[in-house]
């Protein structure tokens, strides 16, 4: 966590024994199985994160995102509409992430309720895409958006059921973020209404983050937003009253 | 989420355009750059989940996970001790996957206290080695064995602090976990002992879910617990009264 050094070295950061030994090759071509030359971007190597980024299209993240939400629920749909916008953008080595594999994340983690799963999909995708404590500040930014404001913002194309109600959650927790949502707008976690207010939510945070990460590629990104472990010595959220009503503990500090 | 159903075709399990054309190629053979036929195990070719999947040692990962917690905290570790395993055992397509991305998990997420950063790692991993109905049940029963059990159990060969106490989290959330486990040892967040505590459950929960996967290869992996929302109509833990004490709201039904 935060204060704490970690202790990767280069040669670590790129993946296993082979990708060590392939790394080892150096130049531009490699040798393939029946001993023919074959060019980097056809070989098996490992491409140690983070992974080259170019500017991508919020809109379309967001409108891949929405659609991904009823194919795969929360967690798939923010990552695949930054990963596959990735994967149509830059290729490789996008293209060899199946997204599919991050659905689990639906629901807090298969309804769990722990964190909306659009903020899982957006750590794993953030996490290829940007250097590490830059990825930090990044997903410190989201977390805070996340909880702050209105949502959800995006309007689709071709709704599959109206949202009149927005709400700020005062968290990035699934359970909390929903049920808020589901009391004030009076519909039940199985109503067409909810789901498409998941689904509008995915879009949300899938083009906050392509925004930041397109400022970031322009140098435009900056955060000093503290991490709740620097506030509080422990980690949390930043509305201890919500959970602990008046009665917060103190950490224990030796 | 629960109940609800998605709309993957077979085509979209394989990613992206690109993995839709190569696959279409069908045999072993692909051409390389410069017209040389490669192997498939050279190609970039995209691998749809689940993985392939061979039992892998636990104890092995929980030594991985261990000391990867040293290098790269809860999420990364956990991974790490599941898919680096793999890597060496199947090779690709784990070998693509840079477990470094996975590192963002850290603290319930850069230090917000959500999903305990161990089970965040364990979502992906399992994400892309099991089958999606089988990878649900398996992450539905790691966050109840991991609010149930008094951790940590491992005992490293080298550890870096003594760890004389366990608790049982009753939660899958880091700050709940976390912050229960200081105040019954004492020791600050910032102590050798909290970050010793982290690890060696790192690999707890790297092991246990090396255990439900060698199970689930040979066919003794069953589940009848119930998800969440199939109980109490939304996304949530099964202990509502931590939170909420005796005021616990009703979902709204409509």
């Amino acid at each position: 966590m935060s204060g704490q050094r970690t202790g990767f070295s280069r040669r670590e950061m790129v993946l296993g024994a082979g990708a060590v030994a392939m790394g080892a090759m150096g130049g531009g071509l490699l040798m393939g199985a029946v001993g023919n030359p074959i060019s980097r971007a056809e070989a098996k190597e490992p491409q140690a994160v983070p992974w080259p980024y170019e500017k991508i299209d919020p809109k379309e993240a967001g409108r891949i995102a929405f659609e991904g939400w009823y194919k795969g629920f929360c967690s798939y749909a923010v990552a695949s509409g930054i990963l596959v916008s990735l994967q149509q953008k830059v290729g490789e080595p996008y293209r060899s992430l199946p997204v599919e594999g991050l659905r689990l994340g639906e629901g807090g983690i298969v309804g769990w309720g722990t964190i909306c799963g659009t903020l899982l999909g957006v750590t794993v995708a953030v996490g290829f895409v940007a250097p590490y404590e830059v990825g930090k500040q990044m997903l410190n930014e989201l977390m805070q958006w996340y909880s702050d404001t209105e949502l959800p913002l995006y309007v689709p194309a071709q709704p599959r059921a109206e949202v009149g109600v927005k709400n700020a959650s005062n968290s990035p927790l699934c359970h909390v973020s929903v049920s808020k949502w589901c009391q004030k707008a009076g519909k039940s976690f199985a109503s067409a209404e909810r789901k498409e207010r998941c689904a509008r939510l995915s879009a949300d945070v899938a083009m906050r983050t392509v925004m930041i990460l397109n400022d970031w590629k322009e140098n435009k990104f900056k955060s000093d937003l503290k991490y709740p472990p620097a506030l509080y010595g422990t980690t949390g959220q930043h509305n201890c009253y919500e959970c602990h009503g008046s009665k917060v503990p103190s950490p224990i500090k030796s």
